[in-house]
């Protein structure tokens, strides 16, 4: 299932304990571009850089670094970004102002370029078309690779596929690779996402379109409400497979493969037992009502307690800073096959506290809160336990 | 140290368990009256009610319960509200609209409204000067009770002072009492606070005063990021000491107290093991960046863990949508009696790791973080760790 014209690698360089830390994705031929990138007045120069290479329109590469955010690092930071890029041009015969970079872990660090040069020198001699080694190779907190794939009718992911490489026969498609774990992880930062196609998009506004689908599902996603330092999504269309989609097709097709990236991010947030979807319906802005609520610490410590307690729920929605009247809510809980009403008509609807409790146990619970007609907005997040505390508080000790 | 002409009473009727939950506050004349309630778009009744009695000006007393917020609860919940006041109206021979109401505790039950007649009943007979009771009657998850008492030029507050009641020989002054842990505690809501003084504001616009003070106190300060339900703040000023303040006496002993109680609040947040101050200095907002970081769960968790990490500091400070340049910033911990700079110059400062650690478990650290010439900002905040995990998940096994 991954597109044609793009191959991977990943390798161990010593930035990273027992995990692989260098990756690359290359394209044999050119690639239409695109990126979204990090909002945080604290940036990695990793983010401008590649900000400046993608806005040109085209890519052959990306290479990636984990074990180190190469962040708030100054001059020489700025230069060992350029640097690492340098060092897959040459190994890949390629233009510098081809390649994107990006970098996650540590903040304030310099990088070990002795390092970097020889995992990028390893990783151009294994390049092959299994992506595991290069999705390992940008993990950090995460407990589980995070991928993603859609041809425009059929999606597969990670809970239902098996990772491995498998012969498309031609027919386009797009496969996406996600990390992310806290926003910013133990000392550690960022959500990074790579797509890659082999659909012709030569007639799309692929900067338009990817930042579309990217407000819909990664920036729809929180797992602690922060923005890491060194966030990035990139997107490489070969054009290999010589079909031309449409842009419905195309547009779905990465939507499909995004939301479920941005799902796998929040349900392995950090000390997560579960995924959270916060529905909001109604009032004249929905999703900062939801966001209100995925971000409010004592709703994400009730889902971890498995705890129905509604009265935090409404209390975060009243904050969210859009006006509503609790005459008009009604607030339901569906978890695992059951559907409950917890509020309705202005009032506390009757329940069983200890069934709900049951069925809040499982591993997807959807908070639907329902103030009126109009449009509907999703939050993907996480809850939040002990977990949380002890990766965040403790992991130096 | 209590103002004079004014009475207290707190009495158990058994809205919680073992603890006072009825109070009350008496001046024997018309005191001049201010309040501050919940931006929330959830309010409980007794926010309404009492927002129009204070909107009059004038108040003889406070009627509050805790254990039940009586929030969510319909037309019947608006009706116990008013009736509460009508039972303390009735055994003080004052009229109803000369009472204020507040409630804390559960949100979403109806009050049991035999036991608040009984409550009410019992606290009018047993009004006196000792405040100790009153206080009690408010807590909920607070760990100790709060209140400060300033009389412009001197001030006490619990950690310097024994709570009971002191002879003022007639010298006039504020006298406050709140509580608060979370914004919202399990299943539960509230900062409440109570205000009384016997200056003679008449010639002062009360309410402006104590919203400037509000916006430089209480509004400083956060717990989890939550505004819950029940939020108020009420102030009566009786004149009984027949001396007129200054504007700028009179409010500053007014932010004095109110400091004070805000401080102590944050510092008894729900698990919290220290009192975090958020200083930033510079930029156009530096008050939305220190609210930033004083509500980031990773700086809250490093403090908690007593971990320097100044990259999820500058990570938050950066995501708080005000620009700033890295190059200008230089950010310091001080804990215990040392003073420690992290990042200067727009990088890393040397500092020893342990070092900082061990000041970190100081009672009270403050961040300190110099964006540039300007303004200056102070957010109040506790850390976070298990505890609050603990007290918000798992409540009610």
């Amino acid at each position: 299932m991954i597109p044609q014209g793009f191959s991977f690698a990943g390798v161990r360089c010593g930035l990273k304990n027992k995990r692989n830390d260098v990756g690359l994705i290359v394209s044999d031929r050119p690639a239409r571009a695109a990126g979204v990138f990090t909002t945080n007045s604290v940036r990695a120069s990793s983010v401008d850089f590649s900000r400046a290479v993608v806005e040109k329109g085209e890519l052959r590469a990306v290479v990636v670094n984990s074990g180190n955010a190469n962040c708030c690092t100054g001059r020489q930071g700025e230069r060992d970004t350029r640097r690492m890029a340098e060092l897959a041009a040459e190994k890949l015969a390629l233009g510098v102002d081809e390649i994107a970079g990006a970098s996650t872990g540590v903040i304030g660090q310099l990088l070990d370029m002795a390092k970097v040069e020889r995992g990028v020198s390893e990783a151009a001699t294994v390049l092959g078309q299994d992506p595991v080694p290069f999705m390992d190779a940008v993990l950090t907190t995460d407990l589980v690779e995070k991928w993603a794939w859609s041809d425009g009718s059929e999606s597969l992911e990670r809970s239902t596929a098996p990772p491995a490489f498998r012969n498309t026969n031609g027919k386009p498609c797009i496969y996406g690779v996600a990390k992310g774990s806290g926003m910013i992880a133990p000392n550690m930062a960022t959500m990074l996402g790579f797509l890659v196609s082999d659909w012709d998009v030569s007639h799309i506004d692929l900067q338009a379109c990817l930042q579309r689908v990217a407000d819909k599902s990664f920036n729809c996603m929180t797992v602690d409400g922060d923005t890491s330092t060194n966030d990035m999504l990139l997107l490489m269309a070969n054009g290999a497979s010589g079909i031309k989609p449409t842009l419905e097709t195309f547009e779905a097709a990465l939507l499909d493969v995004c939301t479920s990236l941005a799902k796998q991010v929040a349900r392995d947030g950090e000390g997560a037992t579960k995924l959270v979807e916060v529905r909001v319906t109604g009032t004249n802005d929905p999703k900062k009502i939801a966001r209100t609520i995925a971000d409010t610490p004592l709703v994400k410590t009730a889902m971890f307690g498995c705890d129905p307690n509604w009265g935090r729920i409404l209390m975060a929605a009243g904050r969210a800073g859009v006006p509503f009247s609790t005459d008009d809510v009604t607030l339901k809980l569906l978890a695992g096959e059951e559907e409950f009403t917890l509020f309705d008509n202005g009032g506390p609807a009757a329940f069983d506290p200890k069934r709900v409790s049951t069925a809040l146990k499982s591993d997807t619970v959807v908070i639907d809160l329902h103030i009126g007609e109009g449009e509907q907005a999703t939050i993907y997040t996480c809850d939040f336990g002990y977990g949380y505390v002890r990766i965040n508080a403790e992991y130096h000790t």
